[in-house]
């Protein structure tokens, strides 16, 4: 089967916010775009939201963490949909924990969520993308990646890690035309889970005082679209009354 | 006399090249655009690129290094021009000495230049938009605001304090609703001088090997128009084939 | 049985050099010093020069990827040997692939030795010190702690990672009496290894080009005798005529 | 006249706390130890003290600011004293205003003690350690050096240059034999100063939360006492409680 589409995008993480805020932000620019996450039912409104749009959506369960489903993800990709332009790797798993009280089990969930998964996801876009000499790669960043702090032994250390990919694979593969860029996201984003769990700073919407997932979107979009005389490899993104 | 426009930007050090490009750019979004450098002579022909588009355009002489013809300046805007909502402050100093060869002249010389006109430029925008609580203001950077190395001990030392300046900035008057930015420029932008100068450099156009002022521009737009829910204060900026 | 020795030291990672100067420096300061790499027979020339210069060495066969080896080798040790003073986690796994050509095999096991085996060091050690309020832990780094680079992406990304881990404990267990500190190692090291692959840059050797492990030792020791009003977090250490 | 001295030191800015611990600690070592500040008046106590201890002090009133002063005072001390063997630069110039309360004044007067008489030192230095090959000098930076912070414009912005100066100059004078290192002292040191107007952080000092000056001097001594095999560009200094 020929690939239908003339280009695809992949958001590695597509949730309720962030992730699907860029996968609507995509398909809205005319890519065809994949969106996985572990369990794809999760996935089924956002992709009836982008279609509702006018907008082309794949909606795929995957173990982001699990090496052969993502080869096969990228393969089936490139084979069946469209050549991927643009890959956004959107994973977190932040967790609080005093070191002390870090199981070894956490320390290594959360580094194969927010950097392993991530090292797959880039490793694979730059298999497909350097034949081709082009194409953007964005890891989602967190103010963790560039700030270790008590209780984020964890977290911060696979934020740092991811950061260190990106940073490795920009200058590994920038030359080679592949746009490989690292965001900030510094502060708390626009979810039902600060909705809920946060409602005093959730009031802080009201004055555009936390993310705006669609902002952040906006963002991506803009260094996707970066000709490459003039390429962005790290940003920081933060709503204007964050303290940093 | 009331102020003629809705909207004024200021472009701080507007040569032929990104000062220049970051002047069009807003003009053609409709700003009233003041451009200053030393001796006004030397931006008729962008004042002139700028009406025949159908923007408006200042071109003023003046010694960004002196506080008493910088307050003057922001004040003649405010009252007779427009409101400023952009600020852009770009002067370059970038000389290359020794240590031992390095005059205490050109130390300071380069200091004013890239450091102190900056801090003039930031206080006074600040104090015209801070009763807005609204405005944008970016700071030009290099390679050396981020890195010293042999031979850059006067233009570092000068760009790691303008970093200083916009970082401490931002952190004062983004919650007080001003956005401050810094830009970190790194790689050869294509200018009259780098043709003359470094022609092997130059060739690297043809590939898109050096900065086109005119993305230098657009990324600066794009960070004037972020919406307050997500802004950004440093992006880097430099050619795809570009080490760093 | 009680332990034996007022005061140990841990050597995570002690081979023919850097870790071995270091458990030579503290053996001579008297502490009862621990050393542990994933085959103990490695360790015996080593333990044989500690013990004939007067030291206490306990060379253990230990592999630190290991969560229960690790808990027992700590319980051990602060049973039977002494109570651990200082933890010098001290393992590289310095490998150069393309992005394409790292296999996932390869990512994982880079991460378990140079940075989930640092944490599972940091924690247990964490765990033993707090109740004393006291004690000083030192994690090795490197260039590519704070720098990507083109075929590094598996090493810097561990590396950056057990540089975060550094920094949150050091923020986590500084105001618990605890020392954390990371030293970034930039250059060469005096080791058989440089000697027999590149022969060349050994011959810095001569003119102090490299670094001496046993200048490293120095500086760890200096590290950990500071006076608590004076910590150091982080330091670099690197020959002279290294470029950086 | 002959050179009276087979060493010396020079410490720019002895005050009563962190400058004077230097100078007593070089003297301790051997060094003919230069102190200077403005008005020599002001170190009479410390050369005293000195004196007292068997040490050798030459207390002098030098405008640090002045070229031609401290060309003078380097030519006198390689002339009439001996080698320059350690350079401190120890001026601080802490301020406190919000941008708009920033003269131009005060922004160019810290800049020219912080940053441009560390310029004057750091070149004097390099002119006469050069020919020998051999030499340490040594800036002491702050928070401010890697921070901005709101009302720290002024003071972050001078810095931030300092600290741009010493790494470019560790980046040109280390492969010809100089060590230039830089020093972050990250919180209240022991000063009459704290003791007065912080009188609650004062009492820390209790519990060894405020720094020792001579805690930071033995730092300093171990910072030119590494072998040129492994030297410290950077390091920090805090006390065990500080946040960070």
């Amino acid at each position: 089967m020929p690939v239908k589409h003339e280009k695809a995008a992949l958001i590695v993480g597509a949730g309720d916010a962030t992730g699907g805020a860029i996968a609507k932000r995509f398909a809205r620019e005319g890519y065809a775009t994949v969106m996985i996450r572990r369990h794809a039912d999760a996935l089924e409104e956002l992709a009836s939201a982008i279609r509702a749009a006018g907008g082309t959506a794949y909606p795929m369960g995957v173990d982001a963490r699990d090496e052969d489903q993502m080869v096969a993800l990228f393969a089936h990709i490139e084979e069946e949909i469209g050549p991927l332009e643009a890959v956004i790797f959107n994973i977190g798993a932040n967790v609080h924990f005093s070191i002390t009280e870090t199981t070894a089990r956490v320390f290594r969930k959360v580094w194969e969520m927010a950097c392993f998964a991530g090292f797959l996801t880039g490793r694979e876009a730059a298999r497909h993308m350097l034949p081709r000499g082009r194409g953007t790669v964005i890891f989602t960043g967190a103010t963790a990646s560039v700030r270790g702090a008590p209780g984020f032994s964890a977290f911060a250390s696979a934020k740092y890690g991811l950061r260190a990919l990106a940073q490795s694979m920009a200058r590994e593969l920038g030359p080679k035309g592949i746009h490989v860029a690292h965001s900030i996201i510094d502060g708390a984003i626009d979810t039902a889970w600060i909705a809920e769990n946060f409602p005093e700073r959730y009031k802080l919407k009201e004055e555009d005082g936390i993310l705006d997932p669609a902002a952040i979107a906006d963002a991506y979009w803009a260094l996707h679209s970066q000709p490459r005389s003039a390429w962005t490899h790290e940003l920081d993104l933060r709503p204007w009354m964050e303290k940093f």
